[in-house]
């Protein structure tokens, strides 16, 4: 599942910025299968609940994984989302795509990555590391929303596409805070302690 | 918990429209006691799944509350998000608020109020109800955006305030969303079945 929502994370960005509104509507398209998957992985969940009854580290494992899958399927339909601006955004007017957005794509993806590889791996560190990027996208997201504002300001024409590029960048950041809440749940997993909260805002 | 998402909700609303960054401000502030609360609930379910090793009944509706808890997390987050921009808007220039959005914040309310009902007398009918009033959410969220959108057309003066509105717009709707999530899990919890996926977009 975690690959299948990387992929569709990066299809519906290289839609956006390409302007290709057949790879928008494809990811669109394949957002069952990803729902399929969610729903799959908790029934298993409950069923090892049920059947073998874990406790301690087994236990919160499982609780883990619930959790997990749910940010994972916030993601994917996050990604449908983007998906849905890009086709709206391949018409015209066309509006000028800030240059820091492919940075910001590029770190959401790595943050992806590395918040499932910190579980699969157990690896708090790598977890703490997905958090502090979170604080970078947060600037890039400042960044390019300014660019938008200034080009909505600046014309009429550029309203409504702006809006688009607007909740498209919007959901990019949504991704990566889903990113950061998966390490926050390593970090938990591994420390056996709650810090989703605490770690919020600092530099930790 | 629902009850205190619920008053941070209605607060934030109230803010929004009467322009009050005082209200707007509290909410803010108050996000954090919603936070400690997610938190005590996640180790409760924790603690009960590890020392009485629940099963059947018992096992869907624990997973069930872990499940809804994040929900209502969220749902507190985003009423926190509206308040954030209620305070952006209480300052001028002032855009005149789309008369339409206290019947979209009103049917909200209710979407989130009658889902925990619906959950806590396991009341599929009601569930189901919940989903179909989110039809209607959607519905006015289009509306609504419409006249933002016209207004930002009007005059660049409007674009910033405007972009705040529209955002405060979709945090409702998102709350909705949310509030649909746990109808459709007090559906699963009451029939046994995942019905999430299934009735999205559908009209049952």
């Amino acid at each position: 599942m975690g690959a299948s929502v990387e992929e569709v994370i990066y299809k519906a960005i290289k839609a956006l910025q390409q302007r290709d509104a057949g790879l928008a509507a494809a990811v669109v398209e394949g957002d069952g299968s990803i729902d399929e998957l969610e729903n799959r992985i908790d029934e298993e969940c409950l069923k090892i609940l049920a059947l073998h009854q874990p406790v301690a580290t087994d236990l919160r494992r499982i609780a883990a994984v619930l959790m997990i899958n749910t940010d994972l399927e916030r993601m994917a339909d996050l990604a449908v989302d983007i998906a849905e601006r890009a086709e709206v955004l391949a018409a015209p007017p066309r509006l000028a795509i800030p240059k820091e957005l492919q940075r910001m794509a590029d770190l959401t993806t790595v943050m992806v990555r590395d918040c499932l590889n910190a579980f699969v791996n157990l690896d708090a560190r790598q977890a703490r590391q997905v958090v502090r990027l979170d604080d970078e996208v947060d600037r890039l997201n400042a960044d390019i929303i300014r660019e938008i504002v200034a080009a909505m300001r600046q014309s009429a024409d550029n309203v409504e596409p702006g809006l688009s590029l607007f909740s498209a960048v919007r959901h990019l950041e949504r991704i990566a805070d889903h990113a950061t809440n998966i390490a926050e749940d390593v970090v938990y997993l591994v420390e056996g302690e709650i810090v989703r909260h605490r770690l919020e805002g600092s530099d930790a």
